[in-house]
């Protein structure tokens, strides 16, 4: 940590700032410097809380220095986390291609699609059971009905099902029917619910907030570590910005970011990162060829009739194309399908 | 709502889309227009999925028309909402100043602070028990023994309690000793949390969300609405967005806008919507000037040794310093103290 | 300036860059820490590019602790600067109200919104005759017959005049004719106008653009007194967010921000910064109660026959409101109109 | 067009609008619905300013409904326009690979990178004589003589030559030079420069703004083609948003959507789009999988000692490393390099 101190700082403004350090037990490296003097902390193991010395009289600044996460972090384990959901590997040399509808909406419905999209080259499903709606009147997923559903549809296609958790309330009944839990970008933040999936013995898709830094995915995922779940994978989803010609703006850049400070896998989800069919094909290879994990794609076969996101959806026959020209451009960055 | 047709949208494609409008039992209107069809709706009572027509051939764009909230908005109710919060009025013509530290840290430090800002003129006491932090290392507040010196803070002084719910499992107890019950900013689509809290006998504080538009707030609300708690209070904390000065960006124009669409009163917190105890006056002022119903203010008779956010909160000399300011400028707004 | 060093830099890597710090005539004081090591750099009177540093081996991360600008800044000149505009004062005890039409459109209307501007209280007049417009096809202005209207209007009225100049090849006219030349949002970075505007011995008025950093409005700022113009103003107009209920997002933290770094008067544009009718007085209010200097009102009589911006337009009569209520709130801030 | 009215609108503020819009000789279309009416426009050859009805009493919105431009869209010209720099065709089945220094600093500079991004698969050239700096007092570049040098690099390298001219001054001595001006993002909306390189008879290469949406992108090229220049290359280049783990947020999703709006070629400069030297490599791979036309990549030999933006520039043989994956990745997406 660096203390930077006014212009005006009075020498015993700088006293009583080493003084303030000294007291935690920390040692402190005064620099004076033509305009103003910076103070340099050192000894501290954990992250100490700028808000000890950012009032004090004559403090300019506080500038954290080292990284506030741990666990998640290369320099705490140097190897990549490869995570198996229901025996598939997410991390590893083979992308993990994870597609399903939004929502769950009939057995049918979910069963069809599931089929589909296994033929396609899809190696994990998703859908959801219980949907975040920004509207109550919206449709709210079928729940535990939908859960059964999934697992039905894991009984036909022999693909494990990832599908999100909305509460600390339904964690154990999701757990029990899922293989892999998802973290949807609205909780990322949701503190009690990470701290509940942090005892869980299932593994997680945690998705970037919508206003979140890469150091608050980061951390939130530190949760998930902290509680003991070590089996975690991080999505790129896009980003809320001032930009309308998408619903929300893929930040590809997030990936490699990651993988250099973090051990943990991260997949992109273009469906969401742009809200729009045609442009889940073009971001879908761009994901890749930044170097994702892995991507997750909405597809159903009956988009116009779709209870929830149809506009960002893709008809099975798009899917295969995707996973088509994803098997071709793979190998270019060490992967394949 | 109102459905857009490509240029080269053919009069079959137009046909399907009437045929799509009218099996909903609504009414289509075709415009044709110098370069392209437009075909309005009408009849539908709800909200009509625009998802069952974007994805129809030859459609460019399908425009909402409607506001999707009901029981938030002014056309289902024109007077202002006055919320009722241990007997303090908000919303009414009388400001609603609320004040206390960002944590309970212990019952000295809470009571302390409680008598300070009471004789410096709030009405209503904050202070959290439960605190969402960004690390998972950070201090997560006391928890139920934070609640239970909140009691004490009230029996001491007086003020009714403000103090945030992080979880549905923890509703009951916060319902138990709070006066009002808060919903931060990370929690604002929390909907199962919300959900549950339209179910409480207590008065809510909901939050906008870093990132969330007008429109996302008021559905938020709209949620409480819908379960059966009409004592909402919204409040504006600043967005997040690349401006650096300030920890968030605070967005009073929201505070005429929502007051313009919605009956429900909204509250400004200028100690979290800067991060900055220099900007928390001017912004202050500037909030009430805008006509918000109240504010939310940050105050720590020693902030440096804060647990939480200690550079934001101000000391109680400051606020009443503040108080004394907003005292001299509510007239001009048709406001008191 | 600061160094920080990888976990894993080397002792070879820190004496790198040590040697490049003293190969640029500067001192570097490596603060050796738990995890990594820190280089504080000190001896630089002007700033030191983080270019030199950032890219040697072993380096993580390169901070800049002293400001990079000098002219605008506090620590150069203590008290406020105050701007006369053709006479009248911006930056002091009374508030500056210029008001007028975003375009000149005719005498008529340039002379009939000025003199209905001034009986309401405006103590300038600001009006387009140059206009920077998103397309091709809208009305760009007058030109030379909107600024010989302007100083028409002066003479009618007795306002000083502030008009916007697009490019270096219309200063000197603009010079000519104008009181205050003013720079605006898209413009803020056009760093040749910024130059040849320093030489001009007119006030600039220089409007923050619409994803500026405060610390980039200064610069631009630091451009023009770097050329030997020190009569500038700058001006806060809203940025560019997620938000969507108002044109742009208007952020007044900004006022006290530079009002505590910059002795440089800051005036706000509610028009611009909402885009809005309805939010230009609550904003207006709010300009003031947070410490502006001013303020800068779009005014039309007509504002649904308006060439441009009639939507944020104010009627005169709403203006004669708006600077009454000004009056009455300015006190509170030890202002005068 | 589409007015939208307020639900409590009366009759005569319906039949009010009605009439504004058949006095401008167009048709108006009530579409009366439960809550709230709204009118439908036609018969509108250009666009209509939304402001001649916005103020009308009763009208809630003004929806536009035709796009406002017209020379740059896929309407217009179906095919795609292939630009043509110096024999070097931008915008056709081969990738076009631009590559140098961020600015020229010595001939000895320019020439060395020159020969190796030519040797390393560049087909065209970049590096600033005219350098946008935030700050004064940073390298402004050599003007003139960097010009010259500029011809020395074509001359001894053979490779076509794009730079960038800040003001309209100096068009004619940049066009005099150079094989294809660029445009920067700061000056995407300097309407004045813009309509000049419209006269001029050379490629221009437009970069999208900081905070410019798609659509303003989109007419500030109008604003080139209007004046006669149809030679426009678009280029994406990052946008300003709260992240910061890049200098910029690379916004690929541009590419397939400016394609298919839009006849113009599009660039992605992934150097200023990340500001750091580690994504330069992963995000060109993702814009040329995107769909991108090709790449702007800052070269430079000694990165360490540049004059600007070191921290962004790659060295040679990451250049060669990035051509090869390039070279491996561009038949996927139907392209070769």
């Amino acid at each position: 940590m660096l203390i930077v101190m006014d212009a005006a700082a009075t020498v015993e403004d700088v006293r009583r700032v080493v003084g303030a350090v000294e007291g935690l037990g920390l040692q402190a490296h005064p620099i004076p410097g033509a305009q103003r003097t910076a103070i340099g902390i050192t000894g501290n193991r954990g992250t100490v809380d700028p808000g000890a010395f950012e009032n004090l009289p004559g403090v300019s600044e506080v500038i954290p220095v080292s990284a506030p996460y741990k666990l998640v972090s290369r320099e705490s384990k140097r190897e990549n986390t490869v995570v198996s959901i229901g025996g598939v590997p997410v991390g590893g040399a083979r992308l993990a291609i994870v597609a399903g509808p939004c929502a769950v909406e009939s057995e049918e419905q979910a069963v069809e699609i599931g089929r589909r999209v296994r033929d396609g080259g899809a190696g994990l499903y998703r859908g959801g059971a219980y949907k975040p709606r920004t509207s109550p009147y919206s449709f709210q997923g079928l729940g535990v009905a939908g859960l059964k559903i999934l697992a039905r549809v894991r009984e036909e296609t022999g693909l494990p099902i990832i599908t999100e958790v909305l509460d600390t309330d339904t964690v154990d009944v999701v757990a029990e029917y899922a293989d892999c839990l998802q973290v949807g970008a609205r909780n990322m933040q949701n503190f009690s619910l990470l701290k509940r999936l942090g005892t869980v013995r299932k593994p997680v898709l945690l998705k970037r907030g919508m206003s979140a830094t890469i150091e608050e995915l980061l951390l939130a995922a530190e949760y998930l570590l902290a509680e003991g779940n070590y089996d975690v994978i991080l999505c790129e989803r896009g980003v809320r910005t001032f930009a309308d010609h998408t619903r929300n703006t893929l930040d590809l850049s997030a990936v490699p970011y990651v993988q250099r400070i973090s051990h943990l896998p991260i997949l992109v989800d273009p469906s969401h990162g742009t809200g729009k069919r045609s442009k889940v094909l073009p971001l879908s290879r761009a994901a890749v060829a930044v170097g994702a994990d892995g991507l997750l794609i909405e597809v159903h076969h009956e988009p116009e009739r779709a209870l929830s996101d149809g506009p960002q959806a893709i008809l099975p026959e798009m899917f295969r194309e995707l996973v088509d020209e994803i098997r071709r451009l793979a190998p270019v960055v060490g992967r394949s399908v």
